[in-house]
């Protein structure tokens, strides 16, 4: 299931980027699952990972490489990635298999293989099927193209639960030149990224020095990949890459640093969307607002609270308006000296809680009529304080108990 | 649904301890709604409670009655209990009726108001009934008895999604006496207590001076209660509650506490494990044991982290020993310098995970013959301390989605 319908956007060609495919058949006979990014050599990028403890051994390398490239001034040119396998939980195998498809994809591109990145996704702790996915290096890299099709192609070969490609692209005037930014991203379940989404790839032709593209990805990162949840597990996997060509315009100025980072902010956020749009099982969009906050993180705190209830979620499937569940997720939130006389909670534009409890006028009907939407907006303010926050989930439906009770099999 | 089967034991009766039902029709007709407890006059009483802060109006005045007696010398007598209805999220309304209903049965008891103590659960952000619980009262009163009927009367007009009622007695040899602790409980859903379970009310014929009881309490609900979790969902109404009626052997010598302390912490943890068997949906009784810690708090945070993934949860159900699920939950626990090297993970007397990956000789068909019983013990080492914590919980089902997602209809 998913929500609404995304049709996959055009996407403007950047000089330089090219994309590939590949029917690998790792998990799967007929499906793209292996996509290679070329970029310019005057590139710069940057990336953010998953901060779960068990990272997967493509994670480890991907980083490693873009440490060593940030040393030697080369510039990791390529990002390889599969699907149908998460190399992680493979220990010191998963580690060698990784090193390896660097280096096979290094040779057919003539670079070190510190210019390739590897990124995996799917089923944890199964050994990489090398064979297969080794044939299927060279098929992607003679596959590049620089055409909306080959975004959209690369947008099918790194999904996995997902039922649909997601992608996003916006084109910013800066004075008398233009500015792309393009971006895909893949996830459905195993979301509740922290610094990363299960994985996202963003490519603009404007030209960005490396501590500013470092300071933009973690910025609109934070708002966007890191204030989604589909059910509170971070993924072993996660990486959001963020690439600047140079093609085009430099972002200097702090005019156009603001321009470009309101642009990155919303491919950032279409595409984290789309991730909940598309969650697993998912039949509503949540969009769980927390104003009136003592901090951001406090906002965020309660927000991530009531997006993880499993009642609330659950209730949410239901079409069902039961604010008391919403209001006792609130109240376990880590809030310090919560009064919860002066919080108030809004279901649309229904007022749901007042005082502590049910609002005046509240009825049944009201909140119904609300709750029969699939986009849905819970509006919490906590009268405590001036920060907000936004975070958006899916709800908690039978297909989401299928899809995961039968992942494997 | 629920895991296994389990009869209501014995309770012996307690001298000057009676306990009453009625049918009062306050969500359904024709089951047990109304409970009242009577102690003897020189009992003393202690009590934990929810720590969520929209904590219902019951648990305001049970906490105000409570106080008020240990000021006056005044014994809290009787405990008045209803189900069907939580009188949560209901304002000064709330607060009112709660007042009320301690009235009504105080006239027919003949004490102070503040000797009774009120517990409601059920739904949350209904007005309560009060036409229906006001005529419920004198019918549970002039019902006490002592027997052991009366008890599993007791333990079922408290329940509400539970399927079973749920008692633990143990009877407990001191010297050339013998001392008994009977014990109730409810609650299915909405259960991760913090301090106390949904409702729990333990009483024993032992004397046990107030300060002694008041820690006994709350050490032994923290190594039972504290260490459940169905959800994740800290209920607004959480309650439990201990007296020690003083009709029995006096528990004052360090080896009787000693004795008294285990036969105490039996009981807790079985009614607590009783709640878990019956969890909304249940198809496992998990057992999650995680040890070499540096602290207690870690080891709970891993357990209780691992216990609300809802992939592992959903993975319990399907009875896929998918242990990658597990590992990326322990990844993400709040550990600081985690050397995943060193966890080791066993599903009862399978070794799964060891060297950051799946363990050398795992076979997948000794992970599913584990997987196939109904009760699973997972047990995480964590490789950096010689603290440990035990946790229980229950799978994620299809019956726990419909359960909830029907709940209110």
């Amino acid at each position: 299931m998913a929500v609404g319908t995304m049709p996959f956007p055009h996407m403007p060609p950047l000089e330089g980027v090219r994309l590939g495919s590949a029917m690998a058949g790792i998990k799967k006979p007929n499906r793209r699952d292996v996509v290679v990014f070329e970029l310019p050599e005057a590139s710069t990028v940057s990336g953010v990972f998953t901060r779960n403890a068990f990272c997967a051994a493509p994670v480890t390398v991907a980083k490693a490489h873009l440490q060593l490239a940030g040393k030697n001034g080369e510039v990791p040119r390529y990002w390889l990635i599969n699907t149908g396998n998460a190399n992680a939980g493979t220990g010191d195998a998963g580690h060698r298999d990784a090193l390896t498809c660097c280096a096979a994809l290094a040779q057919h591109a003539r670079v070190n293989d510190a210019a390739v990145l590897p990124f995996s996704t799917g089923v944890i702790g199964e050994p990489m099927p090398m064979a297969r996915l080794l044939d299927g290096i060279p098929v992607a890299f003679a596959d590049l193209a620089a055409d909306s099709q080959a975004w959209q192609h690369a947008a099918e070969g790194i999904l996995t639960t997902d039922t649909r490609p997601k992608g996003a692209s916006v084109t910013l005037t800066m004075g008398d030149s233009e500015v792309v930014i393009n971006g895909i991203a893949k996830g459905s379940g195993m979301i509740k990224p922290n610094m990363a989404t299960m994985l996202g790839f963003v490519v603009t032709d404007a030209g960005v020095e490396q501590a500013l593209l470092d300071r933009l990805l973690r910025e609109t990162v934070d708002r966007s990949f890191n204030c989604i949840t589909v059910d509170s597990d971070t993924s072993t996997n996660d990486a959001c890459m963020l690439a600047a060509t140079g093609t085009g315009a430099r972002i200097e100025s702090e005019a156009h640093i603001e321009i470009f980072r309101n642009g990155l902010q919303r491919v950032m956020t279409e595409l984290a969307q789309a991730i909940i749009r598309d969650g697993e099982g998912a039949t509503k969009f949540v969009t769980l607002q927390v104003d009136q906050a003592h901090t951001r993180q406090e906002a965020l705190d309660v927000a991530f609270t009531v997006a993880h209830s499993p009642l609330v979620k659950t209730a949410l499937y239901a079409s069902d308006a039961n604010w008391g569940r919403i209001l006792a997720a609130i109240g376990r939130a880590p809030v310090d000296e919560f009064d919860v006389k002066r919080v108030t909670v809004e279901l649309g534009d229904v007022r749901l809680v007042e005082n502590g409890g049910r609002a005046e006028g509240y009825t049944e009907e009201a909140g119904s009529r609300v709750m029969a939407e699939d986009e849905i907006t819970i509006r919490i303010s906590l009268g405590r304080g001036q920060e907000n926050a936004t975070v958006w989930t899916s709800d908690l439906s039978h297909d989401y108990v299928s899809i995961n009770a039968d992942y494997r099999s």
